[in-house]
């Protein structure tokens, strides 16, 4: 079959690699028939260093299970279902709370090790009865982009806003104009919030980001940026900020838009060291939380809305491209001329 | 008057000084008629920089109001209160919300600047209304050293618990065996915690964080009291974690301790730069929460329990004084040989 794998930083490269097989009784096989590219793929596409046999890309997927191992007992082939970016058992004391990133028998998609990824033909999916989730119906193709981004992108912008307690009332910033902060905008008005700033330049985003619920939008950066929010809140910040980015300069961003007792949902993979501890962090009452989404968890609340038309998140999807036209979608997401590209192997 | 003054560290006096007089309208005299000294006056009797004129001390008190401006509507002479360590004006949008340690037109007792210190004869208290406390009967005496902790200590190990949403069934771990510690304690029996550990090796102090409720005690420090934490939790460590020291290694341990998905309150002045970014706090989906606490909100709460011997939190008064003692008291809790002392000036 064929898939995507990474050599170094800018080197992606479409090869034919061996069919994915069963190795432990709970795996399924999956046929992709739906994948994407990730703005977190965009790190190592720029700082990945040289890696012997490459990198197989890929977390994000749509698909139909092609084989099960004997021990899985809730899905059988021929079901369609979504794959979380993340791999977890659906049973132990983390994914029963409903964290499954942190899943005692789970693990990643696409970052290198036994795992491989899903931007190929077909893919391995460890733990695959709690991983997998299987579509109710027969989805309509139409909503098919939508359905993709519980995979991650939605389900991200959704922890964010969670994590970021966004509720009625609630002034919420969102630090990111890509896929995850769009999405952000969306569950964030979704939770309830009626004023939504957006912090980010891209002109077609900002449009994007207006139709989906920001009623605001801040181009400025760094301080002017800070400046700018306090004066479109009152003086006083947001009560809740969702950081989508990850960078130095977007939690240093964050922290200075926040109000006081206010609270940041992290999702952005952090690319900084550290978080200045004191001022205004301890001083102003302010909470950090977030992490690695547990998508898995918000699939079943997010799934009715997606259904029924409600949470309009495909359409952060501006190009769609066979497996060979993944090296190019890559090139074109780095340098923003696509916002998020689709896969259909 | 006689109130107490920090020239530089180690260096405490008891001073002749001019009877505090109104300066706004909203201003009370405040005659103290019980103060204290705080863990947190240990830091600048380790540190402070030589003072010119010294530096007024003490933020906690009870005491009967002597005289108030004419703009002071619900206080008057002869009213006994209670006086949190933060002054605020009970009506701003922070105060509201029950953030009185962010009010916009507050600040902080016996820190320097216009507002003195607590450990004297008499102070003047800004936004009088606001800030004092009108204790609702004449309080039994012997309940006097429980209602003093509710203007810091007990309201702060409370703000501690409810920043690391202490609950029913959550496994509680606290750093800190100083009487902010021991009230976080209290205050997570009280909010249903029912495996409470505490970490802290002074021997005496273990004896009463087992009378307020500690049902474990580790005496470890560092690597291995993380390693004893998960021990004792079933190898996950605790979902509440009350961060009541402030320094490099408590954060540290905190993080280590705390279960992925959990919450660490932080009340302890952070005396360390920055918080790890990414591993575990982003990658286990861990909170940050806590600072400075409003302990004014949280005196209508737990008022209640204490009037009735719920809260036993005057037990951490293990000396009393009168002015003249107050500069062997701050030798005395630096060296750890009283955990607080209570000033009856």
């Amino acid at each position: 079959m064929r898939a995507t794998v990474m050599y170094k930083a800018g080197d992606v490269r479409i090869e034919h690699v061996p069919d994915p097989k069963l190795l432990e009784t709970t795996d399924a096989i999956l046929r992709i028939t739906r994948a994407c590219i990730c703005g977190s793929d965009l790190w190592p596409y720029k700082l990945l260093k040289p890696v012997d046999n490459g990198q197989r890309m890929g977390h994000e997927a749509i698909g139909v299970v092609e084989e099960v191992g004997a021990g899985v007992r809730t899905l059988k082939a021929g079901d369609s279902v979504i794959m979380p970016f993340a791999f977890s058992d659906g049973t132990c004391a983390f994914c029963r709370e409903g964290l499954h990133t942190s899943c005692v028998h789970g693990g990643f998609f696409g970052v290198g090790g036994k795992t491989d990824g899903a931007q190929a033909e077909a893919l391995r999916v460890p733990q695959a009865d709690g991983t997998l989730f299987r579509l109710p119906v027969r989805a309509d193709e139409a909503l098919m982009p939508a359905l993709l981004t519980l995979s991650d992108v939605m389900g991200t912008g959704h922890h964010a806003a969670r994590s970021a307690r966004v509720g009625s009332g609630k002034i919420t910033a969102i630090l990111g104009d890509g896929a995850v902060g769009l999405c952000g905008i969306i569950a964030a008005k979704r939770l309830g919030a009626d004023q939504i700033l957006i912090l980010g330049g891209h002109e077609d985003r900002v449009a994007l980001a207006k139709e989906f619920g920001a009623t605001d939008v801040v181009q400025e950066r760094g301080q002017a940026a800070v400046e700018r929010v306090r004066a479109l809140t009152g003086g006083f910040g947001a009560h809740s900020v969702l950081e989508c980015v990850g960078s130095e300069q977007a939690i240093r961003t964050a922290l200075g838009i926040v109000r006081a007792g206010g609270h940041i949902g992290r999702v952005g993979l952090p690319n900084y060291e550290a978080i200045p501890a004191l001022q205004p962090f301890f001083y102003r009452n302010i909470t950090v939380a977030g992490g690695p989404a547990p998508v898995r968890a918000y699939i079943s609340e997010l799934l009715p809305d997606v259904l029924e038309g409600r949470i309009p998140a495909g359409r952060v999807f501006d190009r769609t491209v066979g497996l060979e036209g993944v090296p190019a979608a890559y090139r074109a997401m780095d340098r923003r001329e696509a916002l998020k590209v689709m896969v259909q192997p």
